[in-house]
């Protein structure tokens, strides 16, 4: 079957890049940019998003030709939004030097009439109040999943918690998760989250992988073990955009369909981090997310005999 | 075939633990405890260990009625090792409240003649040079698995790096596996750890699973996902049971032995952690690990079809 298109609503950014490994300034950035160039590999996106007359002609061409419909990215007068972090020795830790809204301080997203049949639909990390804008703007959607971040949990709880019951797939980590819920054990904080609208919950761990919660039972995978990491900045949009994409194009919302798509996500992740911001993202191949999918796959099986004498 | 018996050589202690859940003084415990009551489902258990005069008889008897051949055990004039901890109330730290060491300052460990021939030899979290000691006495180990942790890390690194060029299989923990060798990426860590001596390379990472590290790959399985923790005391010494038991068992090295086996240790060390001291070990049946066994084969399956159109 086609793969159906998927409408993302996100930020597109300029980042200040500091990690161990070296600095980058004015990389293409942004939730959204993150996400779309790794959903590409499995189904169209259809973007909505602001960005300020600053933004590079090269980065519009570079979501361009990666294929992302740009109809829904609107230019407002004023800079770019910008975000500058910086990583511990061990890049557990980042630290936020700045964050410059810009034009993405009173974006109101706007759905152009020909996404509004989208199926698929990705609330990325923006206000939750904005979020339900934009989910009221589509017709029909099939599956409705959901981003957000500690800021919205701390300041726009309720809108959140409303925006949430609309939702069926709610990705967040697992420190926004234990923040949401109260609960620090992650079992208990991914059943709650169930409570409150979504069928089925991921929770991102970063190096040590993902889980999944659902009616039908728990899911984990591990991070594909790398032996060097160079930036994480986008390891969780690009996670987010590999399993939509893989919803996306098998349609397949099945539990194996969400397994199958989540394992997606731990492989565009564990590329990204490899590179400075998107560069990897740009040039990974088919061939080579194929290769890694299959190494998470052998790096996870194990035979199913009985293991117990006399069970 | 029938179960190869272990050689096992570790602590026999007495135990103070506060948990947010509540406290438990003169729990019985230590590392070759837990090892041998993970371990006898799989596979016949020979102990290596002292305790003290006051040494409870119930504790000896739990011991034999748990089938582990106690003509290995050491009674020396003296007080048993104690041992206190405290965790945190997420349970992710402890502090180490006291410790006592009792008969066990002056320990030699004895291999007992009828002990000789063991094939499988776990050196349990003592002295270096006890472990290497131990290991002299054993005419034709087949596999010899070991144990550390940071104190001798720190204080006895030479003697460590003596004892493990003649072990096949290291078993240590996250933070373990970092101090031995400086590198803060668990993968490269694990690498460098295949370089001292071990084929097998076994990093346990508390809530987060474990990973094997050896020639032909890497292996990476999550924990069990509970919602309730109560302890996590002798969670890696009932893993490393569990593991050492089920290649015990089976007689298989092959990496499909070794990816069981550790899977066979998560499993085991989940029931553990759910009940204070040994108390879930005692009484867990084997209907109930092998129950948890497929669960987890079942958590962390993903169907292989290549998710990628075109690829």
């Amino acid at each position: 079957m086609a793969a159906s298109p998927i409408l993302l609503v996100g930020s597109v950014a300029l980042d200040e890049l500091h990690t161990p490994a070296g600095s980058m300034l004015d990389a293409f950035g942004g939730s959204a940019s993150y996400f779309s160039l790794a959903a590409r590999f499995f189904a169209p996106v259809r973007l909505v998003a602001v960005v300020g007359t600053d933004f590079p002609a090269s980065h519009r061409a570079l979501l361009e030709s990666s294929g992302v419909d740009l109809r829904g990215l609107e230019v407002a007068d004023g800079p770019c939004f910008r975000w500058g972090g910086k990583y511990g020795d061990d890049l557990n830790t980042r630290e936020t030097l700045f964050t410059h809204l810009g034009v993405f301080e009173h974006f109101h997203p706007k759905v152009p009439d020909v996404y509004r049949d989208s199926e698929f639909v990705f609330l990325g990390n923006i206000h939750p109040a904005l979020q339900k804008e934009v989910l009221s703007q589509v017709r029909a959607p099939k599956l409705v999943a959901l981003d957000t971040m500690n800021l919205w949990i701390e300041t726009a709880r309720a809108e959140l918690l409303d925006v949430l019951r609309a939702v069926n797939l709610l990705i967040v980590n697992d420190s926004e998760a234990r923040q949401l819920t109260g609960e620090s054990n992650v079992v208990r904080a991914g059943r709650r989250l169930l409570e409150l609208g979504p069928h089925t919950v991921v929770i991102k761990k970063g190096e040590h992988g993902a889980a999944m919660f659902a009616a039908g039972g728990v899911f984990a995978v591990p991070a594909v073990p790398l032996d060097h990491v160079v930036d994480p900045t986008g390891a969780g949009d690009s996670f987010a955009g590999a399993l939509l994409g893989s919803l996306a194009s098998q349609g397949d919302l099945s539990d194996g369909g969400l397994r199958r798509a989540i394992a997606c996500g731990s492989v565009l992740a564990s590329f990204t981090v490899q590179a400075f911001g998107l560069e990897r993202l740009q040039s990974v191949t088919r061939s080579e997310i194929a290769g890694r999918f299959e190494e998470l796959r052998h790096l996870t099986h194990f035979d199913a005999t009985t293991p117990l004498p006399g069970a």
